[in-house]
């Protein structure tokens, strides 16, 4: 009878499931412009068709967390309308470059579900894959997510926790990657001279800036991905809720936290996967966001000798400079921290 | 003498006046993006040109309210910056379809005059018709706004109230819309399985979601289309007026209700025509808007089986969920009510 | 061993350096849209591909000001992150027209340097220059600025002050304006009836209208320049600085004082040159800024007849709309004035 969406419940899923997700999006110089002006990216593979062309891209890429957040709002409706929590992100890869003109779309697969003792709420485990238009898959990546039951007496739909890697093989990463010129990489015009071979395991990296965020700014960009989770948007429900207030889209801490990261890692120019993460915080507008990263891990990438792996973890904080690395007070979280993030970047050698 | 323009007053106009509008405006995927990143409208056919393409478009048009606002936009300069407010809107026809790269310009005749018997306002009745480069009408509407007089002592310029029909005819809607290839409409894309025939004349739909607004939002949608009408922007002389703050135009209340009305009415993806239109009460940003539409009628268009027209009546509020359809309270407006909107819009069948 | 820029400081200078900036940029219609949704700009050779190519551009090129804001963010991570004060402009010269498409780059070159009594700071003249991919020079300008000393004891690394020109000659004025086919330049559709010839020397002209700023937007635009300077954008530090809150870009507030200047110069569609310019007062969000402009001379263009040059002196003001054209409180700068810019215009004939 309703023709209106109010998403699906936990008990609406099931295991194997295969959902094709609203809406088509061709992405634009557009978008690209408007999440420049949200971020203040400066890598220059993105930022720089010229540039680009040189080391061996057709033009210049979209920035590869416009492209996650994209296929990652498409997926709202569908998944995460009535999640409580977004609880993770696993093997994450970015396979193929995407271009102003490209038109994206999502499916979805349920690959896990767990109900949670109290019957009210479970945990929903999807595999999302992002398309171009010629079929090409663009991203895949695995996030859980915990959902409301409609109704607590409902039988859970099923029992299966997937397992997941702790972090994706160097040996998969780089297919968004085309063959880099190296000869005619110019570091002067990348803001940096240091290449794959200057970071070392353990080395920590204070970004040092940092970025305030307003309320219009995370609500235009959360639009942009057509992403309608209403703990963004809905100040008048928001405001009876426990946090009083509009949350922040995760996805723009992240893209906040990767454009100052340039302060360190300027020819860290793709990011080829995301190994996890974790918002350990919620983020509210008014904040001034801060990070630093760390590496975890090098690479070689089998074949290539044009560029390396780095595995970073980035931590942002909210209104807390990062010269002392702030994670963890004692055994707890440090209260600061906002986002916990683990991934590969490529860079040149 | 002066080079400054202080808009014209209403013993300024002329019955049968015709005004050349300035500045003619290049549309592009840049507006698009705007476009989306203010609403965060999902329809499929403007989202994307993949989508648009398989049924029968070149490729993805513009929103046809974006179109409407750049051709009123243009008008105000010349309208409206005196008005004491916009009475209303009637026979307003989308006549052909909008794409990136498609310069706008538009005329407005003057059609009606009514000094009202305070002698220090009348009311202006305009057609204002938008154009393409090639000479093309793309948007036809009257809109008529109380505007002040700069002289309480000048005549009346003229006294003459239109005829305005209560609704565009059926049979006229569509010019705008190519042939649909319904074989290639893929609704599971289009985020709703309800074609025209679900609809039934009387239904009312809840648009549940709810969407604040900023000052920077509405700011920046109301100068994206060249809409010069200082009560938006200058802070300065709204904080000493009767509302002490900005008012926000109502285009943008328009928009977002429009956006929000995807939930419900995903596959009415393009608007034909609007019948008339009440901006009920101001809007301030800060609020959060929510929205409900009913069927008022259904209609063929003649010699088309690919689409039919619904003529719906939207309704949008500030701070008040639409479960309950808000519209009056006894016999005056229910407070909550900002919108009250009367348009066609046209449905695969 | 760090990887993290913290920026130069007075002593990190040399006498004829030459800096080479990250990051290379293309601009697109997207930053475009941006620039006209940020400040509502309405001169027609901008806003529409077809009115410029009537008059003998290939199609609309870049707002001027945009390509002077994003060769002027390039030089700020190298110059002026660890800036005092922006104290001046000289000897801005706009070269060639810049169209969407083209990717810009920048080089500065250090002119001067003079370290200040206190030997605490200096201030660091730099020639900038803006490329295109082809190496045209699209922009040329001088700029000085106060720099900290990262040690007080370090000795000053040169003491030089360059001798800069009061104007810029108009002899050199127009190479990136291409021959008008003035017969084709509609007045109509431009917005105004005033060429050249109607303008004289010592008359001032108040703008009307008034533009008030959000946080959200002055972010916006100094992100879209890629402009890093953290004054901008760290509210966690300056809400402990002198000011207590973000600073706004000074280029912000020259953009929204020519937009403004529409409404009395609709026809200078073409910034050629900036002979000097002051900011006066810091801009903080919130206010509302007016303008106000004198024209102090005019020009022909040698060799052409199609458009003269007006210089104009332009006032912006916050929170004072400029009817009786603010400017001195006897010897002291009225306390509303944050802009005095001094620059070249040119207007059909």
């Amino acid at each position: 009878m309703t023709k209106t969406t109010s998403g699906n419940f936990f008990e609406d899923f099931r295991l194997g499931q295969k959902i094709t997700h609203a809406t088509p999006r061709t992405v634009t110089t557009g978008d690209v412009a408007l999440y420049n002006a949200l971020y203040g990216s400066r890598f220059p593979v993105q930022s720089s068709d010229a540039f680009a062309y040189a080391i061996g891209y057709p033009r210049a890429p979209l920035d590869d967390l416009l492209v996650f957040h994209i296929v990652f709002g498409k997926t709202v409706p569908d998944i995460s309308l009535n999640a409580v929590a977004n609880l993770g992100y696993a093997d994450c890869r970015f396979l193929h470059a995407v271009y102003p003109g490209d038109t994206l779309t999502a499916v979805s697969e349920v690959i896990g579900l767990k109900e949670n003792s109290s019957r009210k709420t479970g945990v929903v485990y999807v595999r999302s894959t992002g398309f171009k238009q010629d079929g090409a898959k663009v991203l895949e990546y695995v996030r859980w997510v915990m959902v409301r039951k409609r109704d607590e007496a409902a039988v859970a739909p099923g029992d299966h926790v997937p397992q997941l890697p702790k972090s994706v093989e160097p040996a998969t990463l780089g297919p968004a990657c085309p063959q880099i010129a190296l000869r005619s990489y110019d570091f002067a015009l990348a803001g940096s001279p240091h290449r794959f071979e200057a970071y070392e395991v353990g080395e920590k990296i204070d970004h040092v800036d940092g970025m305030a965020l307003e309320e219009a700014e995370h609500q235009l960009a959360t639009r942009l991905y057509q992403n309608t989770a209403r703990v963004h948007f809905n100040l008048f429900a928001q405001a009876k809720d426990r946090f009083g207030r509009r949350l922040v889209y995760g996805g723009v801490v992240i893209s906040l936290a990767r454009a100052l990261s340039f302060n360190g890692l300027a020819n860290a120019f793709h990011i080829a996967a995301i190994n996890g993460g974790r918002h350990v915080a919620p983020m509210f507008a008014g904040a001034t966001v801060f990070a630093w990263s760390q590496v975890l891990a090098k690479a070689d990438l089998p074949g290539r000798t044009d560029v390396g792996a780095l595995r970073l973890r980035t931590i942002a904080t909210k209104d807390k400079p990062c010269a002392d690395f702030p994670l963890k007070e004692g055994d707890a979280d440090d209260p600061a921290v906002i986002l916990d993030l683990d991934y590969w970047v490529l860079m040149p050698r």
